[in-house]
């Protein structure tokens, strides 16, 4: 077999069969395969595609180029949840504490953020001492006993994915729905969950700019799971606004125990109860019905919070951040983005508000940025609010007070204030099982 | 400018400008831009292709990658002769001494073959001493004096040329009619010609396989060389079986000797008249009957002969091999293969032959391999003759008896015998002016 017959017959439109795939990322993961051959397939499948047991193929094969984790020693049902990607998406620090305290086990391993959106890793290392480099038996005996974990993934999961996605970045071969599909699952399958539901983001924000964009990428990662044996959900959610008020990791985590208590905004709120009741319903808790009431329950007798406290004690923060949010590190300064012009807020670009976030100093534009915990953006007006000229549009966090010129600039930018109300647009635009 | 922005434009089909090709380019040379980002460009050319305004630039930026020659001290006009490659090819050899010794000048710069078409600088070098490394102002004092001289390329001729050809040749990216086309041309304008004609040759032994292919490239290669102000014309010729009777090096220059006398084999006599013919018209000797009239006389009076034999002497090597082409070594052994049944030759097929011929040493499969000048076919029959079964097909040349085997059943693979007289294929299926 030949990696020039490989790149041949995909550019030549025909499907390339699993020994052909394995061959080649086995191939490029030894570095026996050189990357100019390896982009030049991955231009070939940019055009021609890949059908969906070709996409499952080059899943299993990126998932089996490193470790695997064993996740049978977890005792009961193992359900993750992944999101494509956000401005503001504090989802998880939501329902994994809310699922897991109703008895699903929540065995997560997270990512960093990069560019405008931002990752639970980093957020959750926002709390003192928060560990995430918890791996191997310690991380099993924690889920046992404590229902949930959440931890970065280690180096060893999927190799061939973080060469292709690096190599995809700067070959633009990013944007190929198989190579996405393949690259966000592999990840996903290298851990041993039963059932796993997709958040997929559409919207400025997000990867995805279109909803049939969004549904085409969720039907296909849907069905390589439940092809790799998984019981699996997609929902597509709205990514064209950031979601809830809170931008920047310690403002997220705050607002994660605010939704927690019920307490949360509206947006944020409605996406996690939907996303929650998905994971328990696949996970054989209950119907929707059920779930959803059993959800309300545990937000209001504060056990999800509770469980919350208890992952943040065990994984080595003080659980009393959580009962008092005062105690997180406070930004030196704030500074406060005011409307220019009366009006309803029409637009306020999700893609727009991570980078003024990230000027502020709270993402990271290469992966050897440092991040600032407490700098961000909190919203105090979202889309389809009226506001007067001169009404507070945000409040800026930032530890130099140089970087709101910037950030403030850049927030008005990706903001639209004019004389209609904008048509409401729904938060949850599908779901696909 | 970024590489990164460059394929992307071209991945979504636009169209790239003089500076984005040469910043390529350059950066390529200058190992500044890495082979994956170049091989992804490539794949995206492939399908996206160029317009004749990018290839053109492509064509100038490799065309200046490297040394260009400076013809500007050779007195009168000069043209030149390139063709995209066959199986017995020995036109070059033929063609050159006829118009040179009718008045323009040859300062041509030839290659070397690999794989299953040979190359011009192999097939001289089969005369003992015959000298292919002479630059510089040896080459144009010899053009001056002589008329003529034919040498090797430098390795400072186009190195982008070189680079991106090796990286094409592993990443299916080859078949690309700008790359090609900008290939060729890039090369070609690096010398300093004031006329070139084109054999853009068609059919199984060639590059291009259908003639509608061989006269796109043919009018795009017509169009560059005329954007970069030279007197252009292409010839589309037939290579779908072999031209002439001989295949190997020295079997080639003594056929094309025999040509040169008016006693060479009718197809060769014929193609070499037609691209004689042209050079002569586009160098301003005359009108197509005037120039044809004036070959036929060389070509009798012997001047063309003298031509080559003067070429051979000033270039190291003995005249009178010209004059008895006995003094040739001959191989140690011949085979002679014969007709399996009887029956009308109704394909011959180029690239089998071509292929036989380097399994008996006269081609390389790879730059390092040695040739063996005397190794070679001569057909004793050729497409549309009738034979009868055991009649001489052809006689195979070798050093090594073991070669004849894998060589005849090779030949005779590529040869099919049937009971119908197959249809005519004309040998020049178009001129592009």
């Amino acid at each position: 077999m030949r990696m020039y017959d490989i790149i041949k017959k995909k550019r030549d439109g025909g499907t390339l069969t699993a020994e052909e795939i394995r061959f080649w990322i086995e191939g490029y993961v030894r570095g026996e395969i050189p990357d100019y051959q390896v982009s030049a397939l991955c231009m070939a499948i940019y055009y021609r595609g890949m059908n969906a047991s070709e996409t499952t193929d080059l899943t299993l094969a990126i998932r089996d180029s490193g470790d695997r984790l064993d996740f049978s020693a977890i005792h009961g049902v193992r359900v993750d949840k992944h999101s494509t990607g956000g401005v503001g998406d504090k989802t998880s620090l939501v329902v994994a504490p809310i699922v897991a305290c109703l008895g699903a086990r929540v065995a997560k391993m997270s990512g960093r953020g990069l560019g405008h959106t931002g990752g639970t890793i980093d957020k959750l290392e926002s709390i003192a001492g928060f560990r995430t480099d918890i791996g191997g038996e310690e991380f099993i005996r924690i889920v046992n006993e404590n229902g949930i974990a959440i931890v970065g993934q280690t180096a060893s999961l999927a190799p061939a994915d973080k060469l292709l996605y690096a190599l995809r970045d700067v070959t633009a071969t990013v944007d190929s729905m198989p190579l996405i599909a393949s690259s966000i699952m592999g990840k996903k399958l290298a851990a041993d969950d039963d059932c796993i539901v997709l958040d997929v983001k559409t919207g400025s924000g997000a990867f995805m700019k279109t909803v049939e964009e969004s549904r085409a990428l969720a039907e296909l990662m849907v069905e390589i799971g439940c092809r790799a044996g998984k019981k699996m959900r997609a929902l597509i959610t709205d990514m064209d606004r950031p979601l809830g008020a809170a931008i920047g990791n310690s403002l997220e985590v705050i607002e994660a125990i605010e939704t927690l208590k019920g307490d949360g905004p509206a947006d944020l709120t409605e996406v996690c109860l939907a996303l929650a009741t998905h994971m328990l319903v696949i996970s054989g808790h209950g119907d929707e019905e059920t779930c959803r009431a059993d959800i309300r329950r545990v937000i209001e007798n504060g056990e999800a919070l509770a469980t919350f406290a208890r992952m943040v004690g065990v994984q080595g923060g003080a659980p009393a951040w959580i009962y008092d949010t005062g105690l997180f590190p406070k930004a030196a300064y704030t500074y406060t983005v005011s409307a220019p012009r009366d009006g309803y807020i029409t637009r306020a670009d999700a893609e727009g508000y991570g980078i003024a976030s990230l000027l502020l100093g709270a993402g990271r534009n290469t992966k050897e940025d440092k991040i600032d915990y407490a700098a961000g953006i909190r919203l105090a007006a979202k889309t389809g609010d009226y506001v007067r000229k001169g009404d507070p549009l945000a409040t800026l966090y930032a530890n130099d007070e140089r970087l709101f010129a910037p950030a403030e600039a850049r927030l008005l930018a990706a903001t639209e204030i004019g004389a209609e109300l904008p048509a409401a647009r729904p938060l949850i635009l599908d779901i696909v099982e």
